[in-house]
């Protein structure tokens, strides 16, 4: 990260990809000083450029590296500019998936008009949600029409992903009646769209009734305001043969255009940005651990508790007394 | 929650059940007054007793209900006590999984040496952490010999019950190379077992070869110290037939007397003290937020950035500001 004072928000806006790529390793970067330069170029980017942000979810095997490529290989083709971004706080220990995502989406990572951006090594969940935003609020500026945030599994994550994006798409695999229980309600209600991959060869009868499946699943939800007639939606698509991913798009736009007519897309972004704000004081009071004496008192008392002679309840509460933070 | 101040330490240890049930419930309690009553408990629980604690962890539609109940039912049989702990901080939305787990064990349920607690209805993950360590040590000061402590997919809530247990137990199921790939590094890590489930019928030989797949990516991994030779291990079990689970109870208590002769058991909980200790801390800090003046401070400057007056960024560093907690 040399010279990055040198990075303006005129060359991300020119649509600059070696200033973006720069960029969004600036806004990674822990470091204060590079921290400051990083909010000193996101205050200059400007708010009047809006890419429609797609949250992307499904478990490991469901196919959605070969999704994204698909799906944004149809985008590009059709003259769209496609941002990729991954979001993988379970990458947290060790440094990301065995293989890197670039990797499995071959045709797209080398498209003009597409940019992925693997995710990074290693992040808390509060950094990870700071810089996927960041890094959206990057690309957002850079002009892409679309950005897709892909997040892995169930948990966290996706509350966080749904967080940052416009409408959030859940990919599943055919399956019998059994998994379709393990799916959590919570995951259920954050989807815009359900779509149900692999529905080709010897899965299509399966994808099918799994795809049936679901829709009876969202009828039972409530109704939420931000839908329309019809939404949440379950479609069956396959990645591999390009089936179904037209009519995905067209109800993207379909729920992304009605959202924005109704005052729903205004709505929620605000409401995003008044989460981010509330983590945002979060992560500024967790600060003060990294500085003295807390830094010390931190050592001190930990090596109590690792070595048996406070209980971890005792020495927190004896800590934060100390820190003048006490109940 | 009547009558809380009743449930004693010695109704606990007694092994009884209801004064257990209550006191998760009140562990589980976000107000000030069963908090007090839940630490006061805790502090008079005693260390003298220790269970296996189990994580275990697979995605959706693996089998983890059916592979608790069969397991859980052999581990009772041979006469010993088990409690089993659910932890999902992905209900944290709407409040669980579509079916609750006990619904889902329906034999282990009823049986006089088990103990089911579902996840409880919504928690932050900080909240979530905290819960369930004093679940665990409830469980454990009741006299429960084996402790399962269940989560569900991929992500934070794994690194989490890895925090909880002595040992970490991976479900998966019979795959192609394909959702091999799928399967993060970090979950690989912190696995003591990968148990590959429904090897029977049909799938039986995919189990086999997926395996194999799982024994060769495990040997990939760098050696942990807290393992002895062959470890981690992958097997096969069927949940369905009982085939296997005799053999991977045997790994586990091998795995476990090993640790226990080598010093690591203990190494192992002191670190988790530590880091229960570090959460403790986190929250305590963040509890400012919880009173004035912070609480109306959030509340006006969240209502500024809702309406698009001042950026998510600019309202907190004013907030922190404010709280004389800036930079």
């Amino acid at each position: 990260m040399n010279r990055s004072n040198q990075i303006t928000a005129e060359a991300i806006r020119s649509g600059d990809r070696r200033a973006l790529a720069r960029a969004i390793t600036l806004v990674e970067s822990a470091r204060s000083d590079h921290r400051a330069a990083a909010l000193a170029l996101l205050s200059g980017l400007g708010r009047d450029r809006e890419a429609l942000r797609i949250g992307l979810s499904g478990t490991p095997g469901v196919g959605k590296s070969t999704f994204i490529e698909a799906f944004g290989m149809m985008l590009v083709e059709a003259g769209l500019r496609v941002a990729v971004l991954a979001v993988d706080p379970s990458s947290a220990r060790s440094g990301g998936s065995i293989l890197g995502d670039k990797t499995r989406m071959e045709r797209l990572s080398r498209h003009p008009l597409a940019f992925i951006r693997p995710s990074p090594s290693q992040a808390q969940m509060g950094g990870v949600a700071r810089r996927s935003r960041e890094a959206v609020a990057l690309c957002e500026a850079a002009g892409f029409d679309v950005i897709l945030i892909e997040t892995v599994g169930v948990g966290q994550s996706e509350t966080m992903v749904a967080g940052l994006c416009d409408l959030f798409i859940l990919l599943m695999a055919p399956a019998g009646g059994d998994e379709l229980q393990g799916v959590k309600r919570g995951i259920m209600e954050i989807a815009d769209l359900i779509l149900v991959n692999k529905a080709d060869g010897a899965l299509r009868e399966t994808a099918t009734r799994t795809q049936a499946d679901y829709a009876g699943a969202l009828r039972l939800l409530r109704r939420r305001p931000q839908d329309p007639e019809g939404f949440p939606k379950a479609l069956c698509v396959s990645a591999a043969t390009g089936d179904g991913l037209d009519l995905a798009w067209v109800e993207m736009q379909a729920l992304a255009d009605w959202r924005q007519a109704e005052g729903h897309w205004a709505a929620r972004r605000a409401e995003q940005a008044q989460e981010a704000f509330v983590e945002e004081v979060r992560q500024g009071l967790l600060a003060v651990l990294t500085h003295e004496p807390a830094r010390g008192l931190m050592a001190r008392f930990g090596e109590e508790v690792l070595s048996g002679q406070s209980s971890a309840e005792a020495a927190a509460a004896e800590m934060l007394r100390l820190l003048g933070r006490g109940p």
